[in-house]
């Protein structure tokens, strides 16, 4: 029944080891209510937990790529606490799983991405867009401030471009969100699958125990002084190093051949 | 006659809840003596304290917007360690000041601003500058390095920038700064104040207390890991949905209708 | 013995005060064999302790600037984790050295910089390049992720595009890399050695001492949550203030005459 349900509100289309997830509540502007935001950390559970899925993607349906929260289901909570509390905290869980599954994720952005939406792009370990379109944390406008997008945002953007989205909460463009820092890049909404397919592809043609090293160590030597950071990715490479695919990818470097890769 | 004296340094004028702080010192290039410094804090403080201020506006009279600080002023007091570390003390005070007033601070750049002058348009959450302006941390050149200024710098642009900024104590003109990230925009100076008053109005046209609660988990969650950022900000989000401007604001944009705010 | 291999592997050429530093193992496109990261060490080492130098440059001779580390040597030592942990190890030591000598350092980039090549050019604290050459850590297509290079790549350019670089490999250009913020500029490649040599000279007109402090104070405060980097760089420019430079330089400044520099 609840498997059901998520299979609604997030599709899983798997192809050449490149799995999308895509949000499927368009009517609703796939807005992250409680049940979004479970099935979308259920399907990452699940894509972290398949060895045939090597990259990522997390795209959308609709009018737009995501709304934020869900509003209307927030109102209902009132003013009780704990359980809006309990949304922000499954929010947060969803944005931190998306950095710890093991593979590369990329957020293919269609359309508007704004408040949670926009932390989901700021998110996602590359993000390309769709010329077209235009990204805010516009919480300030109804009163509440975009504080936990604004976590993601400035791990993304400068100071002062951050602090001018959240305290107007005025849209930019996708070449702002370029320049910025926000996105990878923009492309014609016509390339927008082709870009997407074409880093998928580059990224899922590596080895995904290589992959998955990395994406951990980029996160957490990030959030270290720089000489613990050394001694970190020191030992991380180390023990990259006596990995098979390490010793493969090597030997067919010198070799001048093409690496197979076993992901061990 | 502390008080006259600093309202000749530093003058303010409200309108429309924008409280615009001018140092008004032009014949020392606004030089940041320890009386004009303690005229700074104490203005903030008092627009802190003020519920009609929304938002703060740093302006500046005269041919430069801020040369730093007062080096004869500074040379007048010998090699004494304590009082030249009060100099250095003031000044930081002045910068952690202008982030923890409640309302967001705009720097309103229309000329030069050098060393703690640049330290200003780097420490303040919004910056628009006249497109004439040039931006340097010259220190280096009289054998005293821009380190406090290099605080606020670093925290808004690149190394390799910041790097050669203080190095070399060359100029960068408002189209680098804006590239940067040392400020939001430059724009013709004919413009300037139109920019200013522009942005300052559109902030002041959400709830106070809104801005309060962003500004203040803006710099707090930035020096905090990740995941410590995302427990911390979904309390201050929970907090911030129980107060009434949120109700307010949640029930005005469901029902499509003009927010009011309370501030509270 | 040792120092005769180590002059052959990095040349060393003194002017104006100005060493540089050569990367001379041009068949092996620069690759930092266990024996280069010593000889680098070791200049670095020489450098620093000798007085006359004032900035010091990192140059390379043949058609790259630097591949990375040395992969044969690397495949020789077998799945020995003591002995590979020992190689990264030296290089993480190199890189910090980078970082601690007193004199400002600049990357001199005529050709192509991968891998910890890359990663030479991130932690120097200039770099001007050419402008055909290319950028890249592309040790995920040999199985073992640019973990280390990584560490300095992210503390350079945001999170997106070093995502990006990092897990697809793929090269970006240099006017990419001045975008990004890896390097400070990309000029011709016939203006390269006037570019470098016209901003190693305005640094070295500047004191030694206040070179010295401004740059470990750099580095220092970067990593310290703003309050403490602020009483640090409070402490360090009042230290700054009693050295005979600064009275020298504010004297002159205030005296409008050329300072003289003693370098203390």
């Amino acid at each position: 029944m609840h498997a059901a349900k998520s299979a609604a509100l997030v599709l899983r289309d798997d192809n050449e080891g490149i799995a999308t997830l895509t949000l499927n509540r368009p009517a609703a502007r796939n807005a992250l209510s409680m049940a979004m935001m479970a099935a979308l950390i259920e399907a990452l559970d699940a894509v972290d937990a398949d060895p045939s899925v090597k990259v990522v993607v997390i795209a959308a349906e609709g009018p737009a790529f995501c709304a934020g929260h869900d509003l209307k289901e927030m109102r209902g909570l009132g003013l009780d606490a704990e359980k809006l509390g309990a949304v922000f905290a499954r929010c947060s869980q969803l944005m931190l799983r998306m950095q710890t599954i093991r593979q590369p994720l990329i957020a293919r952005v269609h359309a508007m991405a704004t408040a949670a939406g926009c932390q989901i792009v700021a998110t996602a370990d590359l993000a390309i867009a769709a010329e077209g379109v235009r990204f805010a944390t516009p919480g300030v406008n109804i009163g509440l401030f975009c504080s936990t997008p604004m976590v993601a945002l400035t791990r993304n953007i400068g100071r002062k471009q951050a602090m001018e989205m959240l305290l107007t909460g005025e849209t930019i463009d996708a070449a702002a969100a370029e320049r910025f820092g926000l996105i990878n890049r923009a492309v014609p909404a016509a390339e927008l699958d082709g870009a997407v397919l074409a880093l998928a592809r580059r990224i899922a043609s590596k080895s995904p125990l290589t992959l998955a090293i990395g994406k951990e160590a980029f996160y957490r030597q990030a959030e270290k002084p720089v000489e613990d950071a050394y001694a970190y990715a020191s030992a991380v490479m180390t023990r990259n190093m006596l990995a098979r695919d390490a010793q493969e990818g090597i030997g067919a470097f010198i070799e001048k051949r093409e690496a197979v890769w076993t992901g061990c």
